[in-house]
């Protein structure tokens, strides 16, 4: 599953640059059972299997151990759970900054309760439910790894990154410039940059405006900004 | 990047049974572009790259003729996008009921504006900058999806799935009872069906008490459950 989406991507050129490490360790390994089964029955009934603690305890000492040899330290633990906190751009800086995370993910399974106690951080990705943890685990490594220095490059950097500037992103466009009938903005054609830069604020304004107002901050704008988001709402309001 | 997450998952498993189809079309393979580029650089100038609306209109209609030639209709057609709606699992209810949907996914580039015109939704995963579309648009696939009938067996059905019933989902354990010293609550190994489930329906309400407030709609509890929603609380002040 980690493949894929890790290798085939800028998460992959990044490990390939010597950025970060990606270990994958799979806890069937560490199970101690005979039939390599790592789920059982809830206690007290119910559908569904749950993993168990055993070989997540000793998959996470295993990781840890091997982290240790390398002087890296134990780090963030992570659990993926419905129950925990909103990942969002804020929480992928501060995990940027980490030296060490480990992601735990099951498959389907429900978790017993005692592994929590390994586990530092409980992240969710939104209200939503998913057959496993692995695919919000690499939504969280992506975010996080693209912030590392020198993982993406000036072409691959989005201009004006939505939620960095706490805005959304002003319409963009590429040539051609008239595709089948549909033309570019002739603002952007003019070669008048401070018209192109005033034109970009007030569109990122006013897509902000309509889709997401809870992410303007006032107190944040530009004293332009703020004449441009007055001119947004006069226009809004007499387009309705 | 989709074929592990896809295949390897209970939508690999869906897929194999049937129950639903996958295609992959990459806009690539539609460029007319002599040197097969499906971006250039923004008008107007900044940084990044954007993608060209023509490998993507074509694309499209390709998936469309594809579809139609089996008797399927054009469907919903979406783009990750942090402008977008809030992806949650009302929308994935609503996705499981159609019967064609297309996910555009960008890959560190931004997009052309124009080929907005070909989206019918919008969505957003959540407030986090992402390299591409293809991972957030796998979760919105596997949330979808096993919602499907006849995609989730008992064995996979996650008992008590959060956000279905409204609330979190209580703690639950599995064997062994007496995990390297770490026990599970005497109730659960009690036999005693009816305290059980009482224990259950109170922890569920503390958990979304204490981490998720927001979840708990007082018109919907039993009575049972307004009365230990009463007792939680009195509790959880007393822990304070």
């Amino acid at each position: 599953m980690f493949k894929g989406p890790l290798g085939d991507s800028i998460v992959g050129k990044a490990v390939d640059k010597g950025l970060l490490d990606i270990n994958i360790t799979n806890f069937r390994d560490f199970s101690t059972n005979k039939h390599n089964n790592v789920d059982d029955y809830p206690f007290g009934g119910g559908a569904g299997m749950l993993l168990q603690p055993q070989p997540i305890f000793d998959a996470l000492s295993h990781v840890e151990q091997k982290a240790a040899e390398q002087g890296i330290g134990r780090g963030k633990v992570i659990l993926l759970d419905p129950a925990g906190k909103t990942f969002n751009q804020s929480e992928a800086e501060k995990l940027s900054k980490e030296d060490h995370l480990t992601f735990i993910c099951g498959h389907y399974e429900g978790y017993d309760e005692r592994i929590k106690e390994l586990v530092t951080d409980e992240y969710s990705l939104g209200d939503f439910v998913l057959t496993g943890g692995e695919l919000p685990a690499m939504v969280m490594i992506d975010s996080t790894v693209r912030l590392l220095s020198g993982v993406l490059g000036n072409k691959e950097s989005a201009p004006g990154d939505s939620y960095s500037s706490g805005l959304l992103e002003y319409p963009q466009y590429t040539r051609p410039a008239d595709f089948r009938g549909r033309k570019v903005p002739d603002v952007l054609i003019s070669g008048n940059h401070q018209k192109i830069d005033l034109w970009r604020q007030k569109e990122a304004l006013r897509k902000t405006y309509i889709r997401r107002p809870d992410l303007i901050n006032h107190d944040r704008l530009t004293s332009t900004q703020k004449h441009l988001l007055a001119d947004v709402r006069i226009e809004e309001e007499n387009n309705k």
